[in-house]
């Protein structure tokens, strides 16, 4: 029978039983959006929680794709079961190797990892709705660590980083790195940090800055949560092409997730990430809600007397925002 | 009397005066955004229309700035009151100029030319909802071009340059700015292409990219409007650095503008610009209310059932949705 042809139902059943055919079913689904993925949201965000969901981030060519690889491998020879979302355009994982003379994915990814990009085209609010409902099918079926690996340019991407149980940011020497992180809000959200391409020269240097800005981070409180509590990122050295940092930094990030579990704050994290694609979903409705009232035409009499002047389009705009929330 | 205590009204009738600290003083007002501002629209909309409005955008470095005030100084000595808006963070008209080696504000624009810089910080919609009545308050106020230059990266800054009269795209030899002109959706909204650093090596070679890619347009239709008439934007050499070229980009310019008046796109331009902005302005609008919702914690009981596994992520948003609407 063809996995099209399964029910949604059946389909999450054959994902919980280790059936990646069926688990790349429902990404496909999930990325699709509409009626079908709802559905899988409902059938699989009881389920949820078992996996360690990994952010990783930096900018374009910090080597993120091949430090992902080595993670992957040495999560495999941990003996765990590790999946991989790629929505770096510039990853080879996510198919971004057709623009550059980049490595090959089978360069990258061990065999047994589950790898799945997803594109960042099409509207804005694709990526903040398609994430979540992702994590959450992998997560059911059974693969952890949930690797979400993104580039930590848009806000979107460093909100869905941000999500993560753990953030991963990874720095080079040389661009500035950690001045850019820092501007991107980079440095708010990271857990760990990881020095790439640490045989270059200025690696030190990029260290001494994370430190300093860490350092400044505690002076002001910024690194105090609603308990109290401090948490220091810690920064990793690694070279992922020679392999070099690499148990070091899977050992940080299970640390991080140590920590989270011994305080209240995985909880809290996680219920932040419920609320966050909550808010995600609820924008999104009002904003197609608008878009159907505005393709339909039956808002041509307003806009017609803002053109002709009889109204501001402040004046129209509220008008508009009155009919669809029924105050007028 | 200080400009600070006028009020709204006085301030406009000021501006239109052509008391450039009145509209100085109306931009601000524009830029924070709220209540004031609601009324410099509501003052300002129905008076607008006599500027030539001129979007100029391109990749960073491609030479915007030193271009924009080689037209600036053209179109004063041609007897023009040009203003331009930078919301460029790279142009040393916005100040970019702190963050490299860039050249000087006074070696670029022109004495007499209305220079204003708009922060591209805080939320998103800020600039969708800021840049249209700053536009607005400078048409009023006799200026024309307003030249509007942006970076060509987000969705939002070419949505700006799309929005205006005229859009003009830079591009560069060596840089593959053709191609990326149009992954960024550059290419439709293009009425006129300027390749900078035309001395450079490579330049034929960008010119040659970008005939192609309209002559593919050509073949597919993309570049016919609803009325069928079709319009091939020209390609202009040009070396802003030494001012090669900048007469016969103003004079493209300019011809794109007259073309425009002959038939009615010039009409259906500005009205897709008022429907553009009153769709941004309902867009925050709805965005800010559930947001306010969001702040008050009367969604808290939503959120809590979610988290808590009662109801998923998407079964919640369309809760709150229904209560924001009245269809509950």
């Amino acid at each position: 029978m063809s996995y099209r042809n399964r029910t949604i139902p059946e389909l999450v059943e054959r994902a919980i039983d280790g059936d990646n055919r069926a688990v790349g079913r429902l990404l496909t689904i999930v990325e699709r959006g509409g009626v079908q993925s709802e559905e899988v949201a409902a059938l699989t965000h009881p389920q949820r929680g078992r996996a360690h969901v990994v952010g990783i981030t930096g900018a374009p060519g910090a080597g993120k794709s091949t430090l992902v690889g080595r993670l992957l491998a040495e999560y495999c020879r941990r003996g765990h079961r590790p999946a991989v979302l790629a929505i770096d355009p510039s990853s080879p994982i996510s198919g971004g190797a057709i623009l550059g003379d980049r490595i090959r994915m089978d360069d990258v990814v061990p065999e047994g990892t589950f790898v799945r990009s997803m594109a960042t085209r099409g509207h804005q609010g694709g990526l903040a709705l398609a994430v979540p409902g992702a994590v959450r099918v992998l997560d059911v079926a059974g693969f952890s660590p949930v690797v979400i690996e993104t580039v930590g340019v848009g806000q979107v991407e460093v909100d869905v980083v941000a999500a993560a149980d753990t953030a991963v940011v990874v720095a080079t020497p040389g661009m500035g790195d950690a001045v850019q992180a820092n501007k991107a809000g980079l440095l708010e959200v990271a857990d760990v940090f990881v020095v790439n391409k640490a045989d270059r020269p200025g690696a030190t240097d990029v260290r001494r800055d994370l430190e300093l800005m860490l350092d400044l981070a505690h002076v002001t409180g910024a690194d105090t949560d609603a308990s109290g509590a401090v948490f220091r990122p810690e920064i990793i050295m690694a070279t992922a092409t020679s392999g070099e940092g690499t148990v070091a930094v899977v050992d940080a990030i299970v640390d991080h997730f140590e920590h989270l579990h011994i305080s209240d704050r995985l909880e809290r994290r996680r219920a932040g990430r419920v609320r966050a694609e909550i808010r995600s979903r609820a924008e999104q409705e009002l904003l197609d809600r608008l878009a159907t009232m505005l393709h339909t035409g039956e808002l041509d009499d307003i806009i017609r007397d803002s053109v002709a002047s009889h109204r501001s389009p402040v004046q129209a705009a509220a008008e508009i925002v009155g009919r669809l929330t029924g105050n007028h």
